[in-house]
């Protein structure tokens, strides 16, 4: 059985894209015909149905069904049922969850029985016997959050903490050493915020293997050629760069699908040329039973 | 208008107790007669029947109900109409959140709008932006992660911070001179295990007027003696002892409501017998306004 590491380098080559769209729908935000009967279980298929073949993977952010009630979580239910499972995409449940012991077991079956998810983002701070009741889930995906998209992740991430030595390091590369070494089941991963491409480049080289999701590209004003380029592994692959806002609103009318689509579109399309720009002197993944790379 | 910080002294003053509830109900640990419906409207009702004048606070922990999936919020949404609210009882959704900008936002929304918390534990590695939705809420409790319980706390919060002046302080530290700098809406908490009565003492000294939600005691192993001891603020005020299974599973009988009575009677009454052995010495508030404080 492969890890979930090769889950995602399957996924992102058999729909040759490492674009992953967030599924974070805000009633007031929705196309001016859904908005009045507030369907969003509508909105959420459409926009799945015109792009599950210009992506990796869905990114469901929990806040904006937990907000809506015992009818958000009806809504997630629904709509995770309309991505289409046959083409290797992978479902990240964006929950950012963290808990203790007997906690932390029932959110794990929260998000990987009752709902199905195949991965889900988690805070590292309460520490990794908290993370353990997640990642024994050896099929599942686990991403640590380690240098978020916002402006405040400086006062915690980037403290400097002493090692044995007396050498330094910043917080948040301490997360990304110890999530290296948690990595047994081949299905940890890290959370890397695109508006911070030159401590991606270091945590790539901490983590040279494992899948990376990186949010924050568009309407957060993150790098998207600094990003592809330095979170890509050697091979231009594990990199999961997640966009929601500017696909989801490409436009408020009926189009609103067909404008996704065509976001969607070029964003993969951007991605992909520059993977084959940044590998041109790289080399090539060693196991080729899976296949070619990118396909420009 | 008085801050959430006074809202938890008269909590505790109303009732005499620093007593909270974890509400956490696991469906295979119900007593017999309930397990089969898997009636847990029915068994929270009974406990918060049972304990409502002995306690200050209720803490759901979301875990256990975003397990259940659609039916979960809707068991929520019934037990926190369930809790009497007319002796200054406040109810804190243990759901350890933190997300960025928007999805922190749809967060605070969810939890004091959706459900009607009146405070919520937060995770503080994303930084103080990160936490301003929720700090916002001038009337609601935001009770920060600050040294956990659980064994691996150690694994990040007790890493040396390198500071200034060339001295260091742990994380967990940093995490509490920062929540106290945040504080200006007097809505601010912290959340210190009560597995590490030691930590707890520096923490009160480094936040003394700060209320601080103390989970732990009883199954995990926590020093209850330690806990208020060292917990309280200097007029034997503002923790919050939090105890879960001790109390939900006293009985697996017809008698489960008498019985965990019982066991938040005698520890209601254990924690004041400390408090006012701590307190022999210490000054009265000044606040006389405020009536008496611990009566034994």
């Amino acid at each position: 059985m492969g890890t979930f590491s090769d889950k995602v380098i399957d996924a992102s080559r058999q729909n040759n894209s490492l674009l992953c769209i967030g599924l974070d729908p805000v009633q007031e935000r929705l196309p001016n015909h859904l908005k009045k009967k507030g369907d969003i279980v509508a909105f959420n298929r459409a926009i799945i149905e015109a792009t599950s073949d210009l992506v990796c993977a869905y990114k469901p952010n929990l806040a904006y069904y937990e907000v809506l009630g015992p009818r958000g979580w009806d809504i997630l239910q629904k709509t995770l049922k309309a991505i289409p499972r046959d083409n290797g995409i992978f479902v990240i449940a964006d929950g950012k969850r963290g808990d203790v012991a007997h906690s932390a077991e029932a959110y794990a079956s929260a998000i990987f029985d009752t709902f199905g998810f195949d991965a889900l983002t988690v805070n590292p701070y309460l520490g990794f016997d908290a993370l353990e009741p997640f990642a024994k889930r050896q099929d599942k995906g686990i991403f640590v959050l380690c240098k978020t998209s916002n402006p405040g992740s400086s006062d915690f991430q980037d403290l400097k903490i002493k090692l044995g030595d007396n050498t330094y390091t910043h917080l948040y590369e301490a997360v990304a050493r110890r999530t290296v070494e948690a990595n047994i089941n081949g299905n940890y991963g890290l959370v890397v915020g695109a508006t911070h491409p030159g401590e991606l480049r270091g945590i790539r080289d901490i983590a040279p293997s494992l899948p990376i999701l990186i949010p924050g590209i568009g309407v957060q004003g993150g790098d998207l050629a600094a990003s592809v380029r330095d979170g890509c592994d050697e091979h231009g692959e594990l990199a999961i760069i997640s966009v929601s806002r500017q696909v989801l609103y490409a436009s408020s009318g009926k189009d609103f699908a067909e404008a996704a689509m065509k976001v969607a579109q070029g964003l993969r399309d951007a991605i992909n040329a520059i993977r084959s720009k940044t590998l041109r002197a790289a080399p090539s993944r060693q196991d080729s039973s899976r296949g070619e790379g990118i396909r420009s």
